[in-house]
């Protein structure tokens, strides 16, 4: 190791930070090309409404010098009489809302604004990967809780069969926990959160005096009859919690990097102290189309047209097709209640693979490697979404992505029935 | 306090963070609608062929979704290929290039992945006011040292009669030292440091094992005969340095809000690891339209077309018309060698002035605000450039921006003659 190498290593707070499973797997994708079911964007076109909207604004010469810094006017705007109507009071769009770059951002001026050396954060698994890097790195101590299977009988589960265990969440809660991560619509599970088990979480941050970090990116994807409850709304939560939400997952344009929190101006200061020694500010047009997008939606909101609504009836039968062709190439899905992705236990098939090529600790990375050489399908390995303790909770399970053209589903499908005929499984 | 407000305060590291002079000047300025020369943005549209790359990027609605994380493929490619060129070796655009939510990313990412507590760092000042909180949060300690006037007896000052005192510089390397932090040109002075000064400073990198933080942002922007000279082409400096740019400098777009940092892969790693857990990754529309901005430059680089050459020659009149204004209302200015800023000592008019409304504690604060109120010209107080023991040093003066229509820099000019003749200054 020479002396700069020595030197300028990464600060000990960050030390073990490895690229993310992301990095690895795109990485995979390009290498081998395989029909990617892995991350979690749509691979077809946003409404024409939206990017007509970001064309009209590029094309506006004086829409391209810096915007305030703690969200653009006229979306601060939006995103307030949105989430005034849906949270059923008024949200002051100068101090309750911050617009971020990506929800991932809002997520790291969350946690780095509240969490102190110590504070112990619970993450309910399985989570967004991020979490646990972003608690360490602020200083905090992750407790983790998993959501675990209440009876797995069945041949197609159901992601509402997968609970907390009530006494083991209240456990956890200490003098020392200073905030819950809530993500309702759960990624990668897909579970929509009942207001029994989040009156349960709310009553348990009342108690303990607790922040709930809401992360409810996949708000709009919600399958009937589930219904998407904002925490914020039970008696006593708004003034403890901060709601994170994402134009990407919003408006189906993940590339479009905006995000934003809103919650109880006391709290939002901390988040904006963050992102104004972080970013400071966001891409101005980026911000004013969707403005543009969410004046569209607020004018039709809860009709049928409105995108808030004709989403889930756009993924649901997507949802069902994959959960058909998963079961009969033999895997056992859990079918989610909202969000767009699906775990699939694959380890009815494990008896007849040889996944003895691939040398990764974790038996599911095995299994997706395996399958983006072998049979050209890739999927995400769901340890990636587990604490090192729990990772073996999740090596069951492959994530996949439904948020694709009916064309490559149907693709996908065939890969998996050609596999199993040729391989005879 | 109630409870929430006691357990949810900011964690002990980020205490005393404050609104910076943007969030306070910015209200200043929609509160009293004065002739704004603060921030540093042009007020007229950006070069078409710019716009219409995001406009035609936008309307593919194929260009909206998630992109590589370290940075978009075609946009790596094109900047290796310009800085490969200016630089003088390969740079490779999978590891070499990281691009980022705009310049203040890249240096956020760049201080934090690289300063530990007690680690010090080196800040010149007047510096960009974000410096400061960064090392702080990193846990790093500044050290600074003042560029301070070598002959004050002329009319008019250049920025180029700035200096660093050699000794005073020498004497604050020590074993603690981790960085030192170089804008050049420099934001709000205008200097651009010459090979002699570089040299100095980059010997001193090397005998004490140091990183250089190359701001470079206004590299475009240097006024003849002066050049810009890139600190990581001085021998043994390229392992030792990463170097930040902006789109947003570059391409009179600062609402893009995208930059980028090179350097050797080594130190890179560092930065990928921040970004990787605070934003993960950009815009993809707004990399693609940088990246079209970047080929087309590329084709016609160092031609008087050339936007990179054009934009000092559209600054040059600007610059030399604000010098004039300043010096007929009784400042006295320092010419900038480059950037689109120019200090300008305002005490000649101090003794003729009544400041007593306003109640700032450093003067120059006192001037602008009253200025702003009063006159109806908005600048920036230099002292938000400076650490708290060196404030005084920058007292004397105002900064103002000339990246503006000349009708707005004639307005200017009208709005000090009438005040001066009206006043009787």
């Amino acid at each position: 190791m020479t002396e700069i190498e020595q030197k300028f290593k990464l600060p000990k707070r960050f030390e073990g930070s490895e690229p993310s499973v992301w990095v690895e797997y795109i990485q995979l994708a390009l290498d081998y090309k395989p029909l990617n079911l892995g991350q979690g964007f749509p691979d077809y076109p946003p409404p024409k409404y939206v990017t007509d909207a970001l064309t009209e604004v590029a094309s506006n010469r004086n829409l391209h010098q810096y915007t305030r810094g703690f969200g653009h006017p006229r979306l601060v705007q939006a995103l307030s009489k949105l989430y005034s109507k849906l949270i059923g009071r008024e949200i002051n769009p100068q101090t309750e809302v911050l617009t971020t770059l990506g929800a991932y951002e809002a997520l790291f001026s969350t946690i780095t604004g509240h969490i102190d050396d110590g504070d112990e954060v619970i993450i309910i698994e399985p989570f967004f990967d991020c979490y646990e890097p972003m608690v360490k790195y602020a200083g905090g101590v992750p407790r983790y809780i998993a959501l675990k299977p209440k009876n797995t009988n069945k041949s197609v589960l159901s992601s509402a069969d997968f609970v907390l265990d009530r006494d083991e969440l209240e456990k956890l809660f200490n003098p020392k926990t200073k905030a819950i991560i809530l993500n309702t619509p759960n990624n990668p599970l897909g579970k929509v959160f009942t207001r029994d088990e989040l009156t349960h979480i709310a009553d348990l941050c009342k108690k303990h005096n607790v922040l709930c970090i809401s992360d409810e990116v996949y708000e709009w994807m919600v399958y009937k009859p589930h219904e998407h409850i904002r925490i914020a709304t039970l008696p006593g939560m708004w003034e403890r919690t901060i709601t994170i939400g994402s134009a990407g997952k919003t408006f189906s344009v993940t590339g479009w990097k905006l995000g934003w929190a809103y919650g109880p101006a006391n709290l939002l200061f901390n988040l904006q102290m963050i992102h104004q020694n972080s970013v400071y500010t966001g891409c101005t047009p980026i911000q004013e189309a969707a403005a543009i997008g969410f004046e569209t939606e607020l004018a039709r909101l809860g009709t049928d047209e409105c995108y808030f609504v004709s989403i889930s009836k756009e993924l649901e039968p997507k949802k069902e097709f994959m959960a058909k062709f998963l079961q009969e190439a033999g895997m056992k899905p859990i079918v989610p209640e909202g969000g767009y992705f699906m775990l699939a236990d694959w380890t009815p098939l494990e008896s007849k693979l040889n996944l003895s090529s691939e040398k990764d600790k974790y038996k599911d990375y095995r299994f997706t490697k395996w399958m983006t050489k072998n049979v050209g399908l890739q999927g995400i390995p769901p340890t990636a979404f587990y604490s090192e303790e729990h990772k073996p909770l999740g090596e069951n399970f492959v994530r996949y992505c439904f948020i694709k053209q009916d064309k490559n589903l149907q693709a996908a499908a065939d890969l998996l029935r050609n596999w199993k005929s040729g391989a005879k499984l």
